[in-house]
Formats: structure tokens, C-alpha cells, sequence
């Protein structure tokens, strides 16, 4: 049997035997009318997408790929690795091989009659190397950037999206409440992490956390114990933690965690995909007053955001009045992080990144709408003592909100 | 205490206490010594890494940072998240805090006392945007690709950074041990290897595996049972898998692994940013006859590429002679894949990244050096069956090569 016979006959029984599901033609049909409605305003007769995430999102495939949309017409989707499986996994009709780039122009003169006048690329990810290649490709096109609309469509989830993160969302509590059962004095917090990873991926979790960005790493194992929990590190991020080595500097170290000292776990989720993302409280006895004092203030935070939470809410007013009611608590000097290294969001937007829009955030004044998705994570950081903080992720309703993960926020003292 | 206080005066002694290693101000030299080199023959006056392993290889700081370089003059590190941390971590004499990159040009101006009228870039990952908005801040620097050259000197490893990839190897070994034990009926691929991981991690192992590629991700968790072993993926790799969505194709998958079939782990570890990669085979019972017969024919042509392996040997040409060895064993339509969807390399460079030279390769005609390390992964594919395959990790030596990954490499029955 060939691999291409074994894929057209048993793949598709198998791979949905074992929990894959598709994304429905009907569903990339509507992704694909909102991308040319944006394409069509800003002038683009085509675009290029070569970003995995913006592929898959585009095609239903995340094999080696890349996906060319005409603004008229039905797009092509072009597949170095593996070709009989992308047309297994994609509804998009036109599915050819790729074997190298310079095939692309005459597949797409091919495919739409010609060369497009201007074409949109993801100037945001795409590597300067491979657009001076399109350039030379491509010598009589304009290539303008397009990361914007795609980001733009990406930003508000469809049910069959919020699906996948609410199921995220479900794997997490489990893992949660597994964390409750493993957690014991004299692990260390990457042995601590490690089990949480092995907890999750049991479960369906896919491992990897996905972020649109060519430097920055996200990963799950976010074990921040004691005062490695007041400690700031590369990461946009109120703590980063010491992490394992210089190489890696940032989450869960070889630390071992101590008896009454808030130990905060930010844990994200992937299925299918999408991530749910995700900050409990854990200690070995009861934390000092001092912590679950600041872990209230971070739920009063956390409460006042999603009571503000709805379709026409402004992005950064939101933020600031987290500012200000962080000062009213007393925390203006410890909230998001330690003074002059403070950061300026109180929540990310999330689905197959962990830095979509909507950004809650300082500059980014913008109403929220039905189907945004985000991360709001209220922190407080006391430097060479520890930290406290809760995240949870939620999609915003026509009314309000729903919280997509479910587990309970006390604090759990094992 | 504030934050940089408390960096300043527990940060070291924390640090060091929990294993962390800090890159000597001598090695930093040498790097820079032969960056200078190789800027030198290219015609830069400078060369600005912005890629976190680039700027760690040659600062000792994954902090969020930008490495400016002068042919002429000491380096200079622009440090945006966290500036105290960075300042702890590298020995480079010259750091300095970066709020935005409109700060660049005055930063590199009174540093440097001038504009450089060449600057390398790393074109190969930097995204388009930024080398637009480079563009427009440098406006009478001509940039050029600098990618080749920090490549190049990356080729080479010190023994201090061999010294991480055997304790990668090490850290490898007992993980593989584990797994004999950890290996039972009745579990999904994916449990297997989120337990391999959550004991890598106790070991040692940093989780993530990094890749110079803005697409191409890397995991520790492939496990390929039986027929999904005969699967090819997005990967350039002889065998994907299944994985657990068609959002991540690759790799293991919720299928329960059976008696009696092919079990294959590739499993790669990173200590100190430095990874070590390692392919071992595993089966519940006795593995059918033609498996086994497959895995020593790998054993073979692992042994053949090592015993070619020494500074001067042409990596295209051990790479072809492996092409005929397979032929001469009867593997020709399944060595490296299946017919049609072979892959075209044995072996790949390894360090801190896992695409790193020399690539023992078709097309990739050069010789071999001292301190070079590659991992060599002779696989074999039957589409619908099952994989054999078998993978080290070496170093070149003066004489030959060093095996780095020394695990046992028979069989793992249990």
C-alpha cells in the first residue's frame, strides 16, 4: 500500500476514531467572505498567507502549506508537506504540490489569470529573506502588509471556535484539580510543572502554546513558588520567574517550594488548537495574611473587569479603572508588577495565539464585540517575597460574559 | 526591597544555587573575536542580532534584548525586559535599558560615534516589519543578510557548550531508562510521552526545543505506535504521526499503543539551551520479525555515517553513501520515507537550536570540522505498518566522533 492509498483509505476513519475534528466547509467559507470584505477595502487583489496559524485558520490544514486568496475567485492552496493529508484535513477545493517557490507564480497566474496587481502579505511574522524572494517573484506586484486584517478576522470567534475553548477550558479545571492531589512538600516547581504537563496532555492538551511573534516563547509550566514569584524576566509578563538557565529564564525552576508561601501556577491549555489560559493559587499550609489579602484584591479586580465586560465596553477604559481601583486597594506600587517594570495590560486576547486582540490594555482604545475572546489576569507582585494572581479566560456575550474556565478560584491549601 | 535591589543582592547566590551557569566573559570573547572575523571579510561595520539565540550565544542573556555589534569597538547591549537581570547574566561590559526602538539610532550613535554604513541583519528570521522600520531608522546604513555568518560561527561548539550537550545525553539516558518502566498496555501515545517529558523535566530538561524557523515547531513528545508510525506530516522528517488535531498533525496521538508493533521515541532534550536529539525504539512483546530486521539495517548505516565521521569528510557525500548502503540492504523504497516522500538529509546540526550546520544532506557539499555536532537518524517507513529508526547525537572530534546521547541502543522489549 502507498502512503497516499493508506491516507485517502484509512486515514480519514482513523484520525476521527482518535478525536479529530474538521473544520466544516461552511465555516472557512464564512472566514474566507470576512477576509475579502477587509481585502476589498484596503485594496488587495489577493493574499498570501504563510503564517501556520493563519493557514489553518484559512483552510482547516496546518500541513507545510501555503494558501494563496484572490480577491475574485476561489483560493489555492499550495502544499509542500503533506499533500494527500492537507486534502484530507482542508474543504478548500484547489489543493495542489508545492515543491519550491519559484513554482508559486505560474500557480497562481494559473489559478487566477494573472499576477496580482497587489498582494497582501504577513509583514507582522514573514522573514525579510522570504519577501525580497516574493519581491523578485513577484516584480510587477505591490506587496503591502496584511497582517492587520487577518488579525482583524481572527479576533472574534465563531461558535465552532469557542467551542475548542471551552473544551480547553474543561481540560484545565481537571488539571487543576489533579494539581490539588500531586502537589507536596519537596518537589521542586519544574517536577510540580512537569506532572501538570503530563496531567493535561492525558487529557488532550497539545503541548505547544502558540504566540504570533518570532522571539517569544510560551509554554506551560508556569510554576512560580516564595520569592521566585516576585522575580521579573523577559516575558510581558508582572513575574517571570528564574526558570531553569540563563538560556531559559523564565517559569518554573528547580526550586524547592516551601510550607505557607503562595505558590502561583499560570497554566495554559491547547485543543485543537485553541487555548484556554488560566492562573490559580496553590500553597503546602496556609499562605501569610499578607498574600490572601492581595490574591482578594486581585478577585475584586478580576470581578470588576468582567462586570464591565460587554459588546461596546472600550478596551483601555477597562484597563485603567484597574489602575484605579488597584490604587484604592493600596496595591499601586505591587499590582501588574514591581515599580518602573509594571505592565500595561490586564488582558490578552486568546484562541490559536496567546496574543490576539483584543488587548485590554494602555493605547488600545477600542469597543470589545460578541465573540472576542481574552485572558484577564490580575497580578500583584511583592519582589524577593512572592506573588499572587488569578486568570481566567472568556468570551465576551451579547449580554456580558461567559467564563470559559470553570475551575474555582479559592485558593487551594493542600 | 525593590525589584533591581533584591536582583542585585540575591539574584547571583539564588541563582547559582539552583544549577544556573553563567557564560564566562572568555568564551563571550572568543565568539565575538570570530564574529568579527567573518564581519570583516563581508564588508560590516556592524552587526545587530535581534534573534534570542544569536543574542545569547553572543551575550549570555536570553533577557528580551538587542545585541549591537561594531567591527570596530566593544558591543552593546540594549536591554528591554529585565535590564538588572541581564546586567547579572552577561559578561558584556556595556548594558543599557531600551523603552523603544526610536532609541536605537542615538543608542548605536554615541556608542559607536557614528551611523554604520553597513549593518548585518539576520534576514533569515527577522520579520519585514521590523527590517522596515530598520530601514527607516538607519536611513544611510545599507543592510545586508548576516544570517550566514553568526550561523557559521554557531557551527563550531566550545568545549563549554559540549560540555551541555552531553549532560543533555545524560539527562536522555535516564529518561529512556525511565521509560522502560513508565511503558506498560493499554496507554495512548501521548500519556507516554507527557510522561517522558515530566521526567525530563525533573532531570533537568528546559521543555522547550528550539527551532531557527518562524513556522516550524519542535516537541519532545513523538511517540509513533504501530501504524501511525508509517504516517508523513508537515515535518521534514521521514515519519510525522498522527498528533492529536489537525491543528497539531504531529507526533503522538490518543492512540493506545498495542503488543507486538513498532514503538518508535524521538525524543530531544535541552539543558542550558544546549539539546541533545535521540531516537530509541520500543515495543510491548516482540516486535514482528521485518521491524526488527529494519532496525538493524539503521544500526548499520548509523554505524557506517560514524564511522566516516571525521574533520574533512563531505557531509553530502556520507549522506549519498547512505543512500546506497539502504539500496544495498533492500530499503530503498522506505529508507527516510515513503517513495515520493523521502527526506533528503541523515543528519542535522544541533546546539542550540535544532537546524543548526553542518547538514549531512543532499546538496550540502563541505567538510566536516572539529566540534561540529549533528544528530544522525537513519529511519525506515512501510506506510500503514510502522517505522524503525534509530538517532545519536555526536560531536566531531579531532580523530572521528563522540556519541554525546549513550543510551543503550538495542531494542527496549517490555
Amino acid at each position: 500500500m502507498t502512503h497516499a492509498e493508506w491516507i485517502r483509505e484509512e486515514f480519514p476513519a482513523i484520525s476521527k476514531s482518535l478525536g479529530f475534528i474538521y473544520t466544516p466547509a461552511e465555516e472557512i467559507g464564512d472566514r474566507h467572505r470576512k477576509l475579502r470584505e477587509l481585502m476589498e477595502a484596503e485594496g488587495m487583489e489577493a493574499f498570501l498567507a504563510v503564517q501556520k496559524m493563519d493557514y489553518f485558520y484559512l483552510s482547516g490544514t496546518a500541513q507545510d502549506a501555503l494558501l494563496f486568496v484572490p480577491l475574485d475567485g476561489k483560493p489555492l492552496l499550495m502544499v509542500r508537506r503533506e499533500l494527500e493529508r492537507a486534502r484530507m484535513e482542508s474543504p478548500i477545493e484547489h489543493v495542489v504540490g508545492l515543491k519550491s517557490l519559484r513554482e508559486l507564480p505560474s500557480l497562481v497566474a494559473e489559478h487566477m489569470g494573472k499576477q496580482p496587481r497587489v498582494l497582501g502579505l504577513e509583514m507582522d511574522i514573514l522573514p525579510v529573506r522570504d519577501y525580497l524572494r516574493l519581491q523578485s517573484l513577484f516584480p510587477d506586484s505591490k506587496l503591502v502588509d496584511g497582517s492587520k486584517i487577518i488579525r482583524d478576522i481572527r479576533k472574534i470567534k465563531s461558535p465552532f471556535e469557542i467551542h475548542f475553548m471551552r473544551k480547553a477550558g474543561d481540560i484545565g479545571e481537571k488539571v487543576y484539580q489533579e494539581a490539588g492531589k500531586i502537589l507536596r512538600q519537596g518537589m521542586t516547581e519544574i517536577e510540580f510543572g512537569g506532572l501538570l504537563e503530563a496531567a493535561a496532555k492525558k487529557l488532550g492538551h497539545e503541548g505547544l502554546l502558540r504566540v504570533r511573534s518570532f522571539n517569544y516563547e510560551a509554554y506551560s509550566w508556569h510554576v512560580l513558588s516564595g520569592s521566585n514569584g516576585g522575580i521579573v524576566s523577559q516575558s510581558d509578563s508582572p513575574m517571570g520567574g528564574l526558570g531553569l538557565s540563563p538560556a531559559f529564564p523564565v517559569g518554573a525552576s528547580r526550586r524547592v517550594m516551601q510550607a505557607r508561601e503562595p505558590i502561583l501556577v499560570d497554566f495554559g491549555i491547547c485543543y485543537h488548537g485553541y487555548q484556554a489560559d488560566e492562573t490559580r493559587m496553590f500553597s503546602i499550609g496556609k499562605m501569610p495574611r499578607k498574600f490572601i489579602v492581595a490574591y482578594q484584591a486581585c478577585r475584586d479586580i478580576h470581578d470588576a473587569v468582567l462586570a464591565e465586560t460587554r459588546p461596546g465596553a472600550d478596551c483601555e477604559s477597562i484597563f485603567l479603572r484597574t489602575l484605579e481601583l488597584a490604587r484604592a486597594l493600596g496595591y499601586e506600587d505591587s499590582y501588574l508588577g514591581p515599580p518602573g517594570l509594571q505592565t500595561k495590560f490586564i488582558a490578552h486576547g486568546i484562541g490559536l495565539e496567546l496574543n490576539e486582540y483584543p488587548f485590554l490594555a494602555q493605547g488600545q482604545s477600542y469597543p470589545l464585540e460578541e465573540g472576542m475572546t481574552f485572558a484577564v489576569e490580575p497580578k500583584i507582585v511583592f519582589p524577593g517575597e512572592g506573588s499572587v494572581g488569578l486568570e481566567n479566560t472568556v468570551v465576551v456575550t451579547q449580554e456580558g460574559c461567559e467564563i470559559l474556565t470553570p475551575m474555582d478560584m479559592d485558593i487551594m491549601e493542600v
